[in-house]
């Protein structure tokens, strides 16, 4: 994975910055959803949207018809971040509260899939992450689903992520201070599914047990 | 709150946006993270950041010396997106797949705040938010500190709130299927704080039991 061009790199935290895919993937894996910027007479918009990683790229969906999808379909520059957070990182004094977190910023162009077969794989690999194991319990995907989205995929060549882990560092004249200071943990958990009117009678199936 | 220019809304889910502070305010108090974005030469960089509102202001904090910070300083426009999910929506066929979610966009240009007694008052309302009942407790903040960090204000005059609550909608031919269906609630919660080596002998602040 090629570094980033220098002007696009945020200087101040450079030092969190790692550029392996042994950084980024399970940042990319974890995240369900990341935010998609584009620009347009240097309007800057942006979309969360849930996305996929395959290989060294992401794919995203999104309606034929979808404003924001035409706009990067057209391979203008994106910008697109993750963020997972880990823990709020509580200091003795404000100034040096901080954040745990994962993150990833992914500079790119939107590449359309036309390939039938590889869009309908994509379909499968985000269904897959969102629900693990549910694509092949799931009716069957059909030819005109396929027709009315579009998939877009971004090459990682130029991804970075950053991380913080680890205690607050508190400045030193402050580290005796009688104040606690420690992590508060945050943890993003799935509940027990519910199901809907036409489910009632229909056991759960075993990937969502 | 006046409604966004048109241009500026993303077409496809006009039907879920909403305009009124009774939208907007709660998923901006509740969400500790946005996404600020903007764009240099129609090249779009994105940063996801803490803020806080206050009246119809949200507010950010960087360093003086931030990139990000030194750019968006200036007064260029931004596009500030907030994100929670609330649920996985599974439906019988992967395409009727949805998210239950409540967001934010905010268009804005940043305000620097240079009233020292203002930006004292948003550093409280920040560290509150983020540990709430916490800012009285921690060690006094210094007047250096709040040299050493800009304040930004970002009016929400151009904020739009969507939301998608429910269940799934799936094809009226798919709804006798025997595929469950329904949804998969997702929560964040903190987890029990954890002692850093300092404050082991340190009894845990109310405001963190």
């Amino acid at each position: 994975m090629s570094a980033p061009k220098s002007k696009i790199i945020p200087s101040r935290s450079a030092k969190r910055a790692h550029f392996d895919p042994e950084s980024i993937y399970p940042i990319l894996d974890e995240a369900l959803f990341c935010t998609i910027s584009y620009s347009v007479d240097n309007q800057p918009f942006s979309i969360p949207t849930s996305f996929v990683r395959h290989e060294n790229k992401i794919y995203i969906h999104g309606s034929v018809g979808s404003h924001f999808i035409r706009e990067i379909e057209k391979g203008i520059p994106v910008c697109i971040t993750v963020m997972l957070v880990d823990a709020l990182v509580v200091a003795k004094s404000a100034f040096s509260h901080s954040v745990n977190y994962r993150s990833v910023v992914i500079f790119a162009q939107a590449e359309v899939i036309d390939d039938i077969d590889l869009k309908t794989a994509s379909f499968e690999w985000l269904t897959n992450k969102i629900v693990p194991g549910s694509w092949g319990y799931l009716r069957p995907v059909k030819g005109n689903e396929v027709k009315k989205t579009t998939a877009l995929a971004f090459a990682l060549d130029e991804a970075s992520a950053k991380m913080r882990s680890g205690m607050p560092i508190d400045e030193e004249e402050d580290q005796d201070l009688p104040i606690w200071s420690g992590l508060i943990p945050l943890k993003t958990s799935r509940l027990e599914p519910i199901s809907d009117s036409s489910s009632e009678n229909i056991l759960l199936p075993e990937h969502l047990l």
